[in-house]
């Protein structure tokens, strides 16, 4: 399953003892064993840091204080020894100098979303990726559920006909109560604009929603209207958000995305209707995709359905009716962008494999989207052109 | 069951052969043994009119031509034998005159909704209610179902603490194609302006949405912001509408409502989140109703059940795991209108019954929702106010 | 709507105050405007008797204290005035003497299931139908469903292929106390023997499973193993019934029924799986029905849907999405009893309409089935016959 | 995580290219990092074996050509190079002499389900077990799912009363058509005597059905009443099962397992119903848990919930709404069985850890039940005691 030679070997920034999204990368990478946790800089506290990479077994020489003295460690040891490619999991702020600096000593990236804490930071890594030659991928992990293959397949080969309406939902619950202030950590920075960016429930999951709506219709948002709220008193950040949409192609599409949706645990859905037929897919419950039909019943897609595609079949690991969750969409991303880490490396040949991984043009889009709602929220004309990307 | 003395006696215009919505009016009627239809104008040709009624079981010599000569007919009979209320069942563009004529004539009127065809309409319709000391009811049946009494007690009484954000949705795909072209009657009258009003989904449907939101959670929308859509070329009325909504206790929301979601079938559902809990209910599986908690599972109510509320309790019919449906509902408003005209007639004492029929304000700012969102979504300008009504 | 020449007339005995299902097949009953109570003996006093009449709107000389007075004083109104049919709705053990009392005088006979409390009783019953030549019918509604219908069209049309499993389970939770012993009125007849008749929950549900079993399949049983249990201590009857079953093609089945299912409301579903398709439905969302394909998705099958078959379409009133319930569907039993009863009378052409309604042949299967099961429950050995009839 | 001093170190039999189950177990074994898989004898051809080895990355001299040498082998090296326990992933006929052959070697097992071919293998199994002192685990993943753990937590508290009704199910279509005669290799040892061991559809998935059932309620099956049948023709072992149960307490079950119920994915689900409240759970949806209560609405669970007891909140890995599948649940059992071998090892104290893995005592109580069932099958007596285990 390997491939030829090893595993794919990777250093992770951030990520150290508490931190939520760290070990999901780090059970993600795992799963199919085809790659390598091989160094660290797992926390801004040197002490901490190492104590993490102890913890997960890495070398002690190889457990760094910081993300400067990884990148430069690394690249002096021999190339079959040192780091690939680095996954970035800090705090938004810090994207941008981790992802520059890995670049810059020669590392391709891997970077959780957002790419970076505000849009011209982002054009600037844009240029630092194509200036580089090197990969660089955005870890948005719902993308890579088998069914969202399949509907990305589905609506491409036109079974849903001319796409009309895209309504995309993000809601949670978890932010109803102000426990920033209580001391719960993935609270402090999420809300804190200092570390978060400009965005807050926006860029937090408002973006996942938009990469989401995007990347299954193959539209691109050209105007949007947005309403964004500070529900919660005392906020900086935004913590819900309304969003309406216009595609391409005249699609029209509504963004609904809140962290005080009380009781809501990680309600991402989308519904995408065309002028043949509709699509529904709710991350609940990942493993069921419906095509709703004008004139006949709707059907009832399932992972591991033999009816399916290609890409949704690769993106499975077990038989239909054995759930495949979050952590297994995750994989599909590592095992994705260990495969182009190989092909560049020219240890396999560039294959025209499957890859969920969104690229730096995506990783811009979801920036752009951020700055264009947070500047559509704060006007009073309804609908706001969306940024020009080149 | 009928209590003191007799059917309460109505009279129809419209819902004769082949129409939708009459059927569903009588059978309501019929189903709780307390009603009678007496008479009925229910076409614009005489001759339909007639075989109409004939096929009802309705006396020959009340099959009238029209309504002006129903009214003045049944005017002159015995009080205890002539009609006490109208149903009006025509397209839209009738039931400002119909209801006119049948207050003139000392009538009271229960409409299908909406009120007009225009809010001007409306406003003169309720000078002419209050004038007339009649009463007035609109039938909007989703808020006649059991749990949607439970979910606006339940928020009434605090349980959802103070409400933050409402997301209702009316969702149907019947004009995704443009059948009204071919000879459909229903989408042929509701997608033409001089029958429908000015408003085409908005008016159809989105007015259904926007009155159960604010019945459920008693709160008001003071401004809005629209995009309605003509998707289907050549349409000469909005199929399509997103609106958002601003409440006066300062709750955000959002309404879509679609005619050409195809797939959909009368996909209604409204989601209310509160401070301390949400809750969501389905039109489609209208007998549960969820509450959402922050720090425990959430519940599942369903109709029925001996945990509910007096109100849900007395909009049920049959035990608990028996599907109650749209015919119930419906019943729910023609059984507590009748019961209205009962205690009018002074036959009962003016009971402090449950009442789910909507009176002429719910239906006037049903008009100015209407208009509001017409208006709002012809202009750049992204908020507007919500009509003051008085 | 109602045909030639007014309603279809019917008295009924049982279903006075306080009682359940009385109500239940009123309602029903008035649902299509075809049909009118005119006489009934609605309790064992006659006191009680008239004073449900006078609610009911009867007129009081046709408040009838016994059904033998009443059939005896129908006999001689002028056929135009008299009844047609009566309603039976009394508890099971009075099933027997009331119908045989109503075929004597001539009158058709609708009746609550199960027909009779012993199967010798329905043995007399039938002979003295087929004697008298008159129509009798028997409620079992949930086969009067219009998704129901349509599984019946589609095994019938081959499209499961030759049935293999039969899967049926119909459990409640409402009798998982003594609550008989604390005044519950419909607890303490269906569970007293001399009210009930020998079956406690395999007569008063288990038979509706049975029935629905061999309704939808077309399949009749020709073996059973069967363990019934009093549950809760103190019971004469059985609460809780396991049933295995061999149909007469091969497949094989099982039957659960439960009345101490507790949390459970009136989850009566059926799975059926044929060598080529599977079907599955919930009578507690009853509008929808899953046919399950070996190498496709699974569709979802919809009331009111313009591919369903003639049968399930008229089976319907209002169109997909504005759910039917439990009354439409028994009200689908009295409308199709009224046209058996209108074409005996000759008044219609003998049609050949859908008809849900049961007849004698299906009420002796019931009987015989829940007197077999029963009887296997109490035997060491494993397989017992299904008796024999005729 | 990996607590002390690396990772457990493990090698495999069976699960060479192509197989199933043998991918599940490595993946399983690899999401926490606690795990290595060192060593493998992967196919009973030796060249196969090889292939297979290479492909997982394990050095060429410990690829070895079949189990006797590997354990052989194995025994050699220095102890902390040496595979600590094996996993054993053949088909069934085999898992006998290889867990011997282990335990001989002084190797802990972990094997999957069926424990043996015949009970009395596993009889012989047990003994050799015991005698060894050494570690054994049978893989039973559905035991492991969080949902499962709080659902056994809640019955160990008495949440749900004294049990009453166990109502469990698992159908698969996969083999509604002769598979195993077109070259489906899963199909083929499955449905072979020979390989299989007595039981078909019993032993393959009734087992798992029988291991949820006892596991959660805590209870034991005291007598059952089985029919077991061939459906497809031509089969020599059972395809389809119906089992009815009597546990310790008194309580009654159904178990249904089928792989015939065409359409059908993985549908294991489990229902359990006390004198107070119910259960349900299904593992195509396993992260919602429902509780049924007698007078207040049903709740529910879902993994991650901060409302859940310990034992279920070290179960699960992500948040609250990100989906934990069937590898996860998997991994759970890998993770358990790890900390056993530390803990025996005396690298960490011996905790007390949740342990979700059965051992030898539920090992043996699956392959009686396996016998037992098809006994009873065979018998025309209704009745049949579970064989005393000691």
């Amino acid at each position: 399953m390997s491939g030829g030679g090893g595993k794919v070997r990777y250093g992770m920034v951030g990520g150290g003892e508490g931190a939520f999204i760290g070990a999901v990368h780090r059970s993600a990478a795992l799963l199919d064993g085809v790659l390598e946790l091989v160094c660290g800089a797992f926390s801004g506290e040197a002490e901490r840091s190492r104590r993490s990479a102890l913890a997960l077994g890495i070398d002690a020489d190889r457990a760094y204080p910081d993300f400067e003295t990884m990148f430069r460690a690394e690249a002096t040891l021999p190339q079959e020894r040192r780091m690939e490619f680095v996954a970035i999991v800090t705090p938004n702020h810090l994207h941008l100098p981790i992802a520059l600096a890995a670049l810059r000593h020669g590392f391709h990236v891997l970077s959780d979303k957002p790419a970076t804490a505000t849009l011209d930071e982002c054009i600037a890594l844009r240029d630092a990726v194509r200036a580089s030659g090197l990969l660089y991928g955005l870890t948005h992990p719902y993308a890579a559920y088998p069914m969202i293959e399949e509907a990305r397949a589905r609506v491409a080969a036109g079974e849903l006909g001319s796409i009309r309406k895209v309504l995309v939902e993000y809601h949670q619950g978890w932010l109803a109560q102000p426990i920033e202030r209580s001391g719960q950590k993935q609270a402090e920075w999420r809300t804190d604009p200092e570390r978060a960016g400009r965005g807050g429930c926006i860029g937090d999951i408002g973006v996942h929603a938009f990469q989401l709506a995007e990347h299954v219709t193959g539209l691109r948002v050209t105007r949007l209207c947005a309403a964004l709220y500070r529900v919660v008193d005392g906020r900086a950040l935004d913590d819900d958000a309304s969003v309406l949409l216009q595609f391409d192609n005249g699609a029209r599409g509504l963004l609904s995305a809140s962290q005080i949706a009380v009781g809501e645990e990680n309600a991402l859905t989308l519904r995408v209707y065309g002028d043949k037929a509709g699509l529904a897919w709710r991350q609940e419950e990942p493993n069921t995709l419906w095509i709703k039909h004008a004139d006949r019943p709707a059907e009832r897609l399932r992972t591991g359905g033999a009816y399916l595609g290609e890409r949704a079949q690769a993106a499975a690991r077990v038989p239909a009716g054995h759930p495949e969750g979050y952590i297994e969409a995750f994989a599909n991303l590592y095992r994705d962008f260990a495969a182009q880490v190989r092909a560049f490396a020219g240890s396999t040949p560039p294959c025209p494999v499957r890859n969920a991984v969104p690229g730096i043009d995506a990783a811009l889009r979801g920036m752009a989207f951020i700055d264009a709602a947070i500047g559509a929220s704060a006007s009073d004309a309804k609908w706001h052109d969306f940024p020009r990307l080149e």
